[in-house]
């Protein structure tokens, strides 16, 4: 009975199985997963929590033909294995491999993809009405965590699906914990639901029924569970009131319990939402020991759980020390975090200041106006969340904060790319998104204390300010004890040889490549000057106003976008001032970039010195003139 | 007892009255509603419906010490007519004038602004902590119509208020509207408890019971409601499992019963909502028989409640009689509004198909995932949201529909200034936001029936698209019976008058005066080429290729922030070809524009041929050599 997970070429394999082989595959996809992701680093706790709930769908459902939409995606892993990507799993996360997530263009089967939360019901509805309307039968199944729930977007789904369609199944995967501790009104009302006596009663009885009497008691506890449901004050009143009919809460890692379950609810004619208890972390032991370090991590030891420790200081943790440096100053300082204190690292901040700590829930738009109301008080609340989940509180950004000039202080984490999990995660719109918008300043920093200083002019500013940093560690410099404030849209010369053929802004993290290219130049002959940009926004007049009169070329360098990005940004001013100096701009083009490592990415895309130097190529063959008759 | 409102000078005016003057208040108050807006224009419905709510919260609480949160605040007029804005209410949404919103720069008892809905209970809730971890005693009160609970946020905020602060009141106006009227399964929730006996004998409990004994009798009333809402199966489950102790529903427009209401709800220790049940448009019969037209409009009689007939059809109606025809050609074309079917003018549409027409509510996000979702089952959903509330939904349009790269059309009426509804309606950043995100195409028609044809060239798109066209009408010309699809990024060059000094481009609206500048120009003695872009993205490289290399000078026009816009990609396009043209950008500053008149904005702010005209200039001189030439 070895290798049953090998001989799974699709998801039909998996419909032959019997039920002790679809035990032994569920041990074997445990095991692979543990496996694998040591090497590669992932979501190894949210993929262990639902291996037979993702075993159970592929036994009752047929992919492509009905449709899974999983909320986030880090938990398809599963769901990869069982449908023709077993042979490349190993490849995860790696360049050129599979990706992290559901990805429309890795397979058939993955019929949605996503990397935000809280989008699953909605992409299922409109699924569902979409199959309803041209007259299918399909089935379409949404898989969200009880963290989605946290979110809004899920209630707006919630609010539409049992008015809009009469057959929609929503599974509630609920494992107590997002990436953190779940927190807020939804998480204690699933506790509550949880704690009473309904679920270990049906758990219990599920468990001895099935040993006896397999498929048959596993209908008679669903049953069981319906009128439970049906009952006025059940435990599913929430999705009861939203009219979505509610069964569970059921053990989500019971095989025969599970197929059971789906094969009653795939005959409903109605909205139903089944509530799955899952373990997260479920049959690796470091997992479960530590829920919050195994939701996402790098490699680690398949036995032990060990990581390596990671020695310099990443941005995160530099950040969360510089706030808590400056909460202990200023009682008005505050921290608000959108289910990410971890990857912010605002955990580090929190025992400080207890009570100038919020975690939100996956909720970035509330926690944009919650930080707005916050400033009307006189609070500075300091925002951390990653670049790319800022998208989701633009409008927010935009109608709450800017519009009424409120001190709110967007820490924008992984800004620039992200890396190994691809373009749902890559932080490369904020310049675009935001330097439209009036009333707010944007700063990039070239280093670790720059940071904190930035973090400290933000505090000091009376208007809303955003910063971004990149994920990972910086150039490792010491951060000040103090730290000072910078003049707001001031640049920093570096290097500035006087009479200078070529200026290099190299914005933030793209400041050493600035230096090499600028080593290049000189081997070329050319003197450059070296400038630190400091802000996207407002650019530096002054210095562009001097820079763009002396030099015979500019070039910008950024971890961002072109399109509307920091060189646009220095452009506009350019043609302001009326200064005709040509430009060159390095920076992402106007695709979505994979996965892969963030050095190998960069250089398939020429963001780096060397392709600068080779666009820069015919500008600085008509500079020669002028470096001829320097040196005649 | 005439003319009490005129000595409002401030709430404390209003605590002074005696329950007879408080209803005569509330009389003249809805007099004058009624006749200055018949003038001004604006959202009359709204406000009619909260006359008794807001007197009885000035009366009960004391702002500028506590404040008052409305969701949208579109229902404060008579807020302002009780903050001292008595005197210069007739210039409401007026040039120079009162904001038809509350804005914190406009008075001190405006604690917070808004025009986007769903934004309140968040923004109340920053300011609740706020006050707990400052140590005050204020009070916060947020007023959120039903229609606000079709909206994510506001669940976003449910999630986090109880578990963070023991006192905040939610006011729930429920008046079964929201513009339209309210879709979902929310709607229909409220719908259920106001159906119910509760409501019905507490309110004629109420009313009887006061008349004969005053407030005691009220605090009764409330007492019976405190105790119907302990019970398990009370009206307000929803609110309660979230953790708010929830009261009501009481008759909104019972002056004694809703301030005895407020005085008990404001000794509560705990978060309350209190379920006020108000009627939109009471007091004014046409508004009453007629409440979407009367939830916001132009000028009208004030006794028969008549407009004038606009007589030419908006950029709206066309857009509504487009989809009709395009629906009826193609069965995969849908539309979809998020509670918008007036002011888009779907309801044109709506008859015609009903079944692949979907109002989602005031949930923007929820509209463009469940947009996704249709399309990956081979549907064209075309989203008509307007420019600013779309903004809700930049990380949709990003994650879900061009990230996947899915055929969803966004429709994004009010593209441009808005005017008379100030800077939370205005749709001016919707290009700096687009066009930094791969795979999308962004187009602006230049009238009607390029809009026609701009639809059906989205129609075709097999990826996302997004059209802007303004607010009200346009040039009048006549739509063809069948749209012609047009080129990709292609451009129409109007007038080439071959050797070129000046290349103007003019942006939809923005392409009459591209015109008149041309004439300005070329009584200057230049030659001046004038051309329709039509495309924000991508932007015709040919064209530009061409004129950038023929002309002295290159002019761009928008209806559009500068920073990030249609002139800077100009910019891109021009730099990347390497072409060193001077550009000329006329557009809309780096500010938030308030409310006016269209025309006496563009005039203030140099949206103009005039104003590009004497930009250009210190070019033009440059250029009269060149001319001289043309003519020795």
């Amino acid at each position: 009975m070895d290798g049953i997970l090998e001989k799974i070429k699709s998801p039909a394999d998996v419909k032959k199985l019997s039920p002790v082989e679809l035990e032994q595959l569920a041990h074997e996809i445990r095991e692979r997963l543990i496996n694998v992701v040591a090497r590669t680093g992932g979501h190894i706790g949210p993929n262990l929590g639902v291996v037979e709930l993702t075993i159970a769908l592929h036994y009752v459902f047929d992919t492509p033909v009905d449709s899974f939409v999983f909320d986030v995606s880090h938990q398809a892993y599963v769901h990869k294995l069982l449908t023709g990507r077993e042979r490349s799993f190993h490849t995860i996360r790696q360049p050129e491999g599979l990706n992290g997530f559901m990805l429309r263009t890795e397979s058939e089967h993955d019929s949605y993809g996503a990397g935000h939360a809280g989008t699953a019901l909605s992409a299922a509805l409109g699924m569902a009405v979409a199959r309803d309307l041209a007259g299918g039968s399909e089935h379409i199944v949404a898989l969200a965590g009880d963290a989605a729930f946290t979110n809004g977007i899920s209630f707006e789904a919630l609010n539409n699906i049992a008015v809009q369609t009469r057959r929609m199944i929503v599974v509630l995967n609920d494992n107590d914990w997002s990436i953190d501790k779940n927190v807020g009104a939804i998480a204690e009302y699933f506790h509550k639901i949880t704690a009473n006596n309904t679920f270990s009663n049906l758990h219990d009885k599920a468990a001895g029924l099935i040993e006896k009497f397999g498929g048959k008691a596993a209908r008679h506890v669903v049953r069981k569970a319906e009128e439970a449901a049906k009952g006025l004050i059940g435990p599913g009143m929430l999705f009861e009131e939203f009219g979505l009919s509610y069964y569970g809460p059921i053990d989500g890692h019971n095989l025969p319990l599970l197929i059971e379950t789906f094969k009653f609810l795939k005959q409903q004619n109605k909205p139903v939402v089944l509530h799955a208890i899952t373990q997260k972390g479920r049959g690796f032991q470091p997992a479960l020991e530590k829920q919050k370090k195994f939701h996402g991590l790098g490699p680690y030891d398949p036995e032990s759980g060990e990581t390596k420790s990671a020695g310099q200081k990443t941005y995160s943790e530099i950040f969360a020390e510089s706030l808590t440096k400056l909460a202990r100053a200023n009682e008005k300082v505050v921290a608000i975090t959108a289910a990410m204190p971890n990857g912010t690292a605002l955990d580090l901040y929190r025992p400080h200041h207890p009570s100038r700590y919020f975690d939100v829930g996956i909720a970035e738009e509330h926690a944009v106006i919650f930080a707005a109301g916050m400033a009307t008080k006189g609070y500075k609340p300091f925002c951390a969340i990653y670049s790319t989940f800022l998208q989701r509180a633009f409008d927010p950004i935009v109608h709450d904060v800017c519009l009424q000039n409120l001190p709110v202080v967007f820490c924008m984490d992984r800004g620039g790319l992200s890396g190994d999990d691809g373009p749902t995660h890559h932080g490369l719109f904020d310049i675009s998104y935001l330097r439209s918008v009036p009333n707010i300043i944007h700063m990039v920093p070239k280093d670790e204390d720059e940071l904190q200083d930035m973090m400290y002019t933000a505090m000091l500013h009376e208007g809303p300010s955003a910063i971004r940093y990149p994920r990972g560690t910086g150039p490792g410099v010491e951060v000040k004890a103090q730290p000072v404030a910078l003049e707001i849209g001031k640049a920093e010369v570096l290097n500035d040889p006087g009479r200078t053929d070529v200026a290099i802004l190299g914005l933030g993290a793209m400041l050493p490549e600035a230096v090499r290219l600028k080593e290049m130049l000189q081997h070329d002959g050319f003197s450059a000057a070296v400038i630190n940009p400091r802000f996207a926004k407002p650019i530096d007049r002054d210095c562009l106003a001097d820079f763009g009169s002396r030099a015979g070329l500019v070039i910008t360098l950024e971890d961002h976008v072109l399109a509307g990005g920091f060189g646009s940004a220095v452009m506009e001013v350019l043609n302001e001032l009326d200064l005709n100096v040509p430009v060159v701009r390095i920076g992402w083009p106007d695709a979505f970039i994979e996965h892969g490592k963030p050095e190998a990415l960069r250089a398939k895309y020429g963001i780096t010195a060397e392709a600068a130097h080779e666009k820069a190529k015919p500008y600085l063959s008509r500079l020669m003139d002028r470096v001829l008759a320097r040196h005649s």
